[in-house]
């Protein structure tokens, strides 16, 4: 891989934990609620499969998306009954995901631990993700209103669909940064989204506000999912506790590398392909080196920063309050926290 | 595998097609809808997975579950649009359930057509489910009475959890018949159940009634999948349009063979267990000989046929019309069937 300059650059601190935790105190009473209840599903399936269901459930997951429901409600009148079933919801559909991800990206670890394939097989899995799916839509239809069941099986639907794109797009150098942003926000934007804009839906807020948090849900989203991303293509796994480098082995290009494809010429994409699709572990480092050289994570780092940006200013011109502000403080932190990234 | 006594009996014929198809005539009109509407679901996903979806739907299969609901609409005041949503919904889980079963089963054909795994690969197909699936529950929000959601969400989590218990039980030979019917009720019966009890369910028929609906489908959709299982163990490609003998190779026991490991001594047991995990072609050959060389298709057969006369008995106190006699006349003539095979 002569084409591509080995560089001294030390990689940056990608490891680094996010500080967002601390923000969801707020709604550490709820959170535990819906802790609870995440860990008490298992108890809902038949017998044969309760130990994979608590397992499957009992992540120390930092629990993102109920934390942002919980924070919507919060900030849009209040935190009900209801808003602690829809984080119970969200959540359930997200550990789905993850087991189905961890099955086709073949991952072995997840939060330190052993993914549920590499603990029973592929079969397992893809019918527990099946399961755990199938039951958080059954507590959707609990609810009096059929719009949220509509918007969590829409929200499933397109974080599939987004994953079905992205698995189409391996290996293709010819996608773009407009193509990426699409797919994350369907992939990753779509849990999110509806997790803040139902939490204001369910106060009966109006259409403005509930798609102000739509915005913010999806644009923390996409700004989260680019920050994993950049995890994977160049982090540690000590540092995060999963299998990482995952991505560009698969040919899953993301977006630090795809700014870099665009520069470009005939015969570096070439190499760049081949490193890919043929590349050894050594290859793969050289190529990283590379995008890192040439601003690939700056360029990451920035679009985050503005997806983050967005959100945040999406809640300005809504009511103030302590709910509403710890969620802009959580992007503007986030936003900071990247930029000792570039 | 000396302890299997080679047989000249020639197989019987599990090829033949059944005649069910005769009594959807029936419902004719209203499965022509159903099946209007299932071809046009692939154009409420995005563009990028239209053609996937479009694959998935537009099978030959013979839409037993849609008629089923619709006969039992008939049979108990008349079928309504909301009938036809049902059929639609229910067809869409069953046909998700399949795209994940030909990816665990790595089947390469179903009804003579190149599965979705072997035109597009596993990661492909498992999300492809997924969004079907997703998809399925999003359709069942629309009705107003949320029970019917939760039903078919239930249902299709007892679909995952009988697949499940399945795949945990291959090699098991501590698998009894009784195991086996509370699975295969699971897998199959809970979506013809379903069917058949939501069909009453929505012509606000009385719980006896929906009771007596919901034990017709259930027994109904063992006695189907009992034949298909002895379809997979003696059935040829041929006519069958399916790739069979799957379930040996992958050590899943089916009732047949269940029946026969009750009557071996350990030593013949020690030999099947062999057969099953390391056997070639002929051996498992052979193994299929002495399954039915000792009656296993025959016991198979007769619990199939107890599975339907209980079907129709349920119907009986009913009252009487044309479309609740075509149901009996359904499970009576598959039971009349399964006598030739014998």
């Amino acid at each position: 891989m002569s084409l591509f300059q080995k560089t001294k650059q030390t990689l940056p601190q990608f490891t680094r934990k996010l500080t967002l935790k601390v923000y969801f105190e707020q709604v550490r009473d709820g959170l535990r609620q819906v802790e609870t209840r995440i860990r008490q599903q298992a108890d809902f399936f038949d017998a044969g499969i309760h130990g994979y269901v608590e397992y499957a459930t009992a992540t120390d997951g930092k629990r993102i998306r109920p934390a942002l429901t919980l924070l919507a409600a919060r900030a849009t009148g209040g935190e009900t009954a209801e808003h602690l079933d829809l984080a119970v919801i969200v959540e359930l559909i997200h550990l789905a995901s993850l087991i189905h991800d961890d099955v086709l990206d073949n991952a072995q670890l997840r939060r330190a631990r052993p993914t549920v394939n590499s603990k029973w097989g592929v079969e397992l899995s893809v019918l527990l993700g099946d399961c755990l799916f199938a039951h958080a839509l059954k507590l959707c239809c609990r609810f009096d209103d059929s719009a949220v069941c509509r918007l969590v099986a829409d929200a499933a639907n397109e974080v599939c669909t987004g994953e079905i794109l992205q698995t189409q797009r391996r290996f293709d150098l010819k996608l773009t940064p407009a193509d990426y942003f699409n797919i994350v926000s369907m992939k990753t934007g779509a849990l999110f989204r509806v997790s803040t804009e139902l939490a204001a839906y369910l106060n009966k807020q109006p259409l403005t506000v509930t798609e102000a948090y739509r915005i913010y849900g999806d644009s923390l989203g996409v700004a989260y999912q680019i920050y994993d991303d950049c995890l994977d293509l160049f982090g540690s796994e000590d540092g995060s506790g999963k299998t990482l480098g995952t991505d560009l082995k698969k040919g899953k290009l993301t977006l630090p590398l795809l700014h870099v494809l665009r520069q470009l010429d005939g015969q570096r994409l070439a190499a760049v392909s081949e490193t890919i699709v043929h590349g050894s572990e050594d290859d793969r480092a050289a190529l990283k080196a590379m995008v890192m050289d040439m601003g690939g994570h700056i360029y990451a780092v920035r679009k985050a920063q503005e997806y983050l940006d967005k959100a945040a200013r999406m809640l300005e011109p809504l009511p103030v309050n302590e709910y509403a502000e710890t969620l802009k403080t959580i992007a503007r932190t986030f936003a900071a926290e990247l930029d000792g990234l570039k």
